[in-house]
Order: C-alpha cells, then structure tokens, then sequence
C-alpha cells in the first residue's frame, strides 16, 4: 500500500499522551507475552467498535457498557491465550476484576478502563497469573513500549501488526499509531480479531460518524473465512495531547486527516488477512458502479467467502466462472447483461458472455501474490472493496488438525 | 435413512407413464454417459424450483418460463458435461434447439419439453453431438431405463443417486421415483445440482405449495459448500396413470403420500451430500425450539457453511465452541442464557457456560461418519435441519487443483 503519509516508529506510543507495557504473565503455554497495558495518564476519547456476534465474551460486554456511559477512559488492558469467552457469570467477574485491579494500581477511578481479551473459548481465565501480571506491567508503564504492548496481544499471529503515521498540519504534526492481531484459530478457538489505535489529534464525540465510516473501510472489509469471534474489538483512542482539534482544522486539512487515520486502519486490517491461516494470496474484490455502498459491500464479501472462489484463488486456476456465479447469487439484484468482471485491466467476462482473452496473460495474474478483482455491476455509482485470502491446504490443516 | 414404504427399483421408470433413455453422445472427453430424455407420452403436470442465481444458465431461462406458461409438459432433454451457462444469446438458441429436435423427433407440440444442462461454465454446447444424441435416444425410449437416465445426468458425481418407493392406497399403489446428481465441480465449473421425480400419482396444480415446502425440506436443506450454481433445476412430473388422483384420497391418505414424496425427495438430497466432494462425514444440523421455521433454516445453513465448523468436523475435534459461535452470529437474534448445543443426546453448553462432559464420549460421538447436531434455542417451537458434509483436505484438492 502507497502511504500518502510520514510512517513513523513507535506504534500505538507514537502519538503524544499514552503509555503502554506488555510481557508473560504465564496465561500461554508457549511463554509468549500474554499481558499488555494501554494508559492515557490525562484520560482520551475512545470509539469502540465490537463483534456482533450475540454469544460475545465478557469483555465485550463490559468494555462496550463502559463506552456507552462515557466514552473518555484512561486505557485498556488486555490479555492473550484465553478469550473469556463461553464463561457464564465466572466470566463477567474476573472481566471486572481486571479492569478494577488496573484502575487501583494505576490509581484511576472506578470504570475508567476497558478490557480485551483473546484466545481460547471456554475456560475461565487464570486469574492468578493475570493479577501478577497486571501488578507487574502497572509498574513497568513508563519504560514500556508500543512494540512490546503489540506483541502482548498476539495468539497464533505469525508476525507482529504494527503502524504508524505523523501527518503534517498547519498548526504542528498530529500522529496517527495502531497494533492489531488476527485470525490465528490453531486453538480451540482463538477468538480473534483486536485493534488497537491510538492519536494526539484532539477529536469529539461528533467524530463517531467518521468512526464507523472508517471502520467498514477497514476491519469490516476484511475476510479470512467469514466467521466473527465472539471477542472482536477495536478500540481508538484520542489523547489530545498534540494540542490540536479537529473541529478547528480547516476542510482540505480534515480531509487529510480523515484519510491518514484511514490508511491506519486500512493497513492494520490488510495485515491481518496477510497473515490470515493459511493464505498464500491476498486478493481484493471491488466492486464497482453498484447502486449502494451497502450492496457493493454485501457482494463483496459474498464473493471473497466463496469456498469455490477461495480453492480457485489458491490453486492459480483463472475460473471467472466461480467469481461471476457467486456475484451473481449474493441477493442483490444485478442486470446479468450490464456486469463487467475484470482482473486488474484485463476485461474476462461482460454483456452475458466469455470475451476473448489471452490465456498466458490470464495465468500469469492468478500466478501473482496479489490479485485485484473488479465487478463492475454498471447500475450506479456506489463502490466498496472486500480483502480476502485464499483457502488452502493450511487452513484445513490449522483449522481440523488441533485436537482438543 | 429409515424408509416407512417401500423400497422399489426403476428410479423415474417405476412409476406408469414415463419413459426414459440415456446414452453418450459424445459432450465429454471421457466418454461417459451425456444425453438423457424423460418423457411423458400421454403428458405430465410438472413442478419446477429453480436456481436463485440471477446469471442462471439459458436451458434454466427456458424451462422456468415454460412452466409458467403451461405446468403439462412432455418431458425433459437433459445433458451433462456442458452448463451452457454465460453463453450469451448463442446459448439461448441452442437451449431453443434442444427442445424443438426433440419435440420434433416425439412428434409433440413445440414448447412441451423442458431442458436441463449441466457442466462447464462459459463454453459453447457442441450442438453436432447433442443433436445426434437427441435423435439417437428418441429412437431409445421404448427400450430406454431409469437408470441409464440417471447416468446419463452426472458430471463428477461417484455414484448414480436414484431411489423409488411404492405407496399402496385403498385404491391401489402408487409409485414415486427419481434420480439426482450433485455437487462434482472437479472441472472449470461443474454446475451442478439437478433432480427429476416422477409420480404416477395424480397431482393438480394446487400441490404448488407442498411441492415448494417439499423442496426446502430436502434440497434447501442441503449444503456443501453455500454455493449456489448457475444451473440448479429440480424438476417433479406427475403423469396420474396410476388412475388415482391426490384429491380423491383422505386426509390421512393425503399424509401418508406426502410423507413418501418428501422422503424421496430428501434420500436424493442427502445423497448429494454423501457425495459431496472430499465429504467424510454427513452431518445433520438441527435448530429446534426456534421462533420461526424461517429462522430455524437460517441459523442451520450458516453453521453448516462454517468453514471453522466444517474443518472442526473434518478434523474430528469435539469443538463446540466454533458451533455456538457461529450460532450466535448467524443473525438470528438469540437469547444467549436459552442456548442449548448437544451432539445427539450429549449436551455441552448451556446457560451461557460449558458443562462438564466425558471427553472419550465426546471423542467417539466426533469419530462417528454421521453427526448429529442440535441447537436448542429455547424461543419457539419451531424447527429445521440442514445436512451438510465437512471441509476436507480432498475438498481443497479437488477444487484447486484443476487449472483451465
């Protein structure tokens, strides 16, 4: 992805007004970082976008009631290798110790923080370990870093998913920095996509609206295999610590901002499908001039969870077939005459029939690590993209092979 | 399955007015069976469901439009190895051709044969050989069977899938037969589902709303991957030769007939996913105590397209977890605390928590080649089932591995 931007270190520290720790508190087998702390000392505004999934865990539950009452807290605090999931009444309470815990060590009131969890479903969390390691990461606040606290969160990720961008304003920089973590299943399940991004832009409460956008921009448009865990969280927080508002930049600098803070999520969220089980390709679905964004949305991830259009993607096989047949069985209405499919440039199917195509040229686009493929429904002018994977011989494995 | 009649052999032929031919005329490279005729020579009412896709294939264009012309028909041409789908305007005139060659060869009025095809995606129908094949079988039907018109339907099926049954009345038996081929997309797209019944039973126009309830109880409730082809057509042919009419029978008469055809329609549907590609195990997802039949359906068809919950079962690994995940998220309002997952009579989950079971028991129900899941929502009182197969290495393979 081409940044548009100044990317710079630090992750979720780079913009002014936070803290953050991470380290092993003993939860994961493997003795991989398990505990991590996001403090904002002066308090930030935080937007929180959570699974919809009606089975969620008891963080969800917690972290999203908080939010709804006031969304200006002092940080979260999160915890891999156990969802706290599927954890009836035992579940809720220790989501509740954890964040009151933090609060008393870090001296904050009582509701200030948030808690994610991550991991497998259906064991209470080892609440021992967790303390200790609440206790442990309190102290460690001020020599901590955004890396360790970006490591902390991970499961089966195979790679840390780390950003940062500086955005140069009229008034002084603004920074923009997040972390996430993904669809790693080889648990029973691990219960699965967080996000974590952090501004010293001073945003309010009106910027909610801007919020969603930029979430289905990004984590709502990405796909490994169209499950939603009962723990998916992201969370944003704005310090304010810069200095500057958003309300008082003017139109062309709110728009470059809008962008960056989009091109930070974006980034967090494409990450996550590179990484996803298995995947040996990444592969993008726009769909373009539809009547609605919405419907644009809904064929695109229609199509990117198509078991026949994933196995194709993975086996280089060039079978527009499958993609067409599946766009065409999503439940919006389309003009089977009107739809134009295309790979990148290359024009395969429209006007209800097979073009002529040169199939060298064909292969050689399956062949690529990255695949663009464009619906064009020629009915509006509404447009949205869906990033996928492919579905290989690793998923099944990853995914049937853990014996619990 | 536990058949409350009798079984009988013949598939379409065992009920009186019908005659059947199949052979190979020459469509795929293999040099298997291709071409088949069903025909009615005194005329049969028909029911037709068919696929939703909106890019359906042009024989599926023709047929649907005919019946809703005229539900009495002569018969059906059916070949396999070509969809003739995405073939433009070409493919409108060749499905035209079909039936008007064999309307002509039967001596029979234009427009009262239907057309099926099924196979590749995108390729022109080589009418030479079908025209052929048309001539060639028209001579055949007095010595034409059931099951050469069963083979004659498969692509990359790896059995005939044809089952009939008697159903003896107090004025005499009644037969009901018929023939299916499934989900085989070894090639660019095998596109794929098709069914044909017959009845000698005589059925009027006002059967239309037990037909479509029949359908979604048998092959609406079946899945194997949640794609939908561009060619799924099932036809229902009731010639009323046995002399005994539907509504001249009593009303527990009525039950018992409707029992019958919903069982035969339900055998050839499972035996589409008995043979569904990779499949190793069959699996029954039931959602009972649901608000809605609706709903019940909803919930079924999104677990059983889990990918998470096909490689779980494929893997053997008793992972609940991943069933009322995805349960809960299938957009189906639950109340989470009702929820009850058992596998047979074993329950795992209730009141939002995991319950203590025997793990070996869970083991060997995970090990067993059909597994029966149960979803007890504690809303309602209505019910569904979905069967389904699981996610296979092979399933991968198969539909990967071909390049076009």
């Amino acid at each position: 992805m081409k940044f548009n931007f100044q990317k710079v270190q630090g992750g979720v520290l780079a913009a002014k007004g936070f803290l953050a720790a991470g380290g092993v508190c003993g939860i994961k087998e493997s003795g991989s970082p398990d505990l991590g702390l996001l403090f904002a000392p002066q308090g930030a505004l935080c937007f929180g976008a959570f699974t919809r999934n009606a089975l969620c865990a008891a963080p969800v539950t917690l972290s999203r009631s908080r939010l709804v009452q006031n969304g200006f807290v002092r940080g979260v605090v999160v915890n891999s290798g156990n969802a706290n999931a599927c954890t009836g009444t035992q579940g809720a309470e220790d989501a509740l110790r954890m964040a009151t815990l933090t609060e008393t060590e870090t001296g904050q009131a009582e509701g200030s923080f948030l808690v994610c969890s991550t991991g497998k479903i259906g064991t209470p969390l080892p609440m021992d370990c967790i303390e200790k390691g609440i206790k442990a990461q309190c102290l460690r606040l001020e020599q901590g870093t955004g890396r360790e606290f970006s490591e902390a969160i991970l499961t089966t990720d195979t790679c840390v998913k780390e950003v940062a961008l500086e955005v140069k304003l009229e008034q002084g920089s603004i920074f923009i920095g997040g972390c996430s973590k993904g669809a790693g299943m080889i648990h029973p399940d691990m219960a699965t996509m967080l996000a974590f991004v952090t501004t010293d832009l001073q945003l309010s409460d009106d910027f909610k609206g801007e919020y969603l956008e930029i979430i289905n921009e990004s984590f709502n448009a990405i796909t490994v295999d169209g499950d939603t865990s009962t723990n998916d969280t992201s969370l944003f927080f704005s310090s304010g610590a810069s200095g500057i508002s958003y309300q008082s930049l003017s139109l062309s600098e709110k728009g470059r901002v809008r962008q960056a803070i989009g091109e930070v999520f974006a980034e967090l969220a494409k990450a996550i499908v590179r990484d996803g089980e298995g995947a040996t390709k990444f592969v993008e679905i726009r769909v373009t001039n539809a009547r609605t964004r919405q419907e644009a949305r809904q064929m695109g991830r229609f199509v990117a969870n198509s078991k026949l259009v994933k196995t194709a993607l993975f086996g280089q096989d060039p079978n527009w077939g499958r993609i067409v047949s599946a766009a065409a069985t999503c439940g919006v209405v389309i003009d089977p005459m009107n739809l134009v499919l295309r790979f990148g440039e290359l024009e395969v199917f429209a006007k209800g029939q097979p073009l002529k195509v040169n199939i060298d040229e064909l292969n050689k686009i399956f062949a690529e690590p990255e695949i663009l493929v464009i619906l064009d429904l020629g009915l509006g002018e509404a447009e949205a993209s869906t990033w996928t994977c492919d579905l290989s011989y690793e998923y099944v494995k990853i995914n049937a092979e853990y014996h619990t």
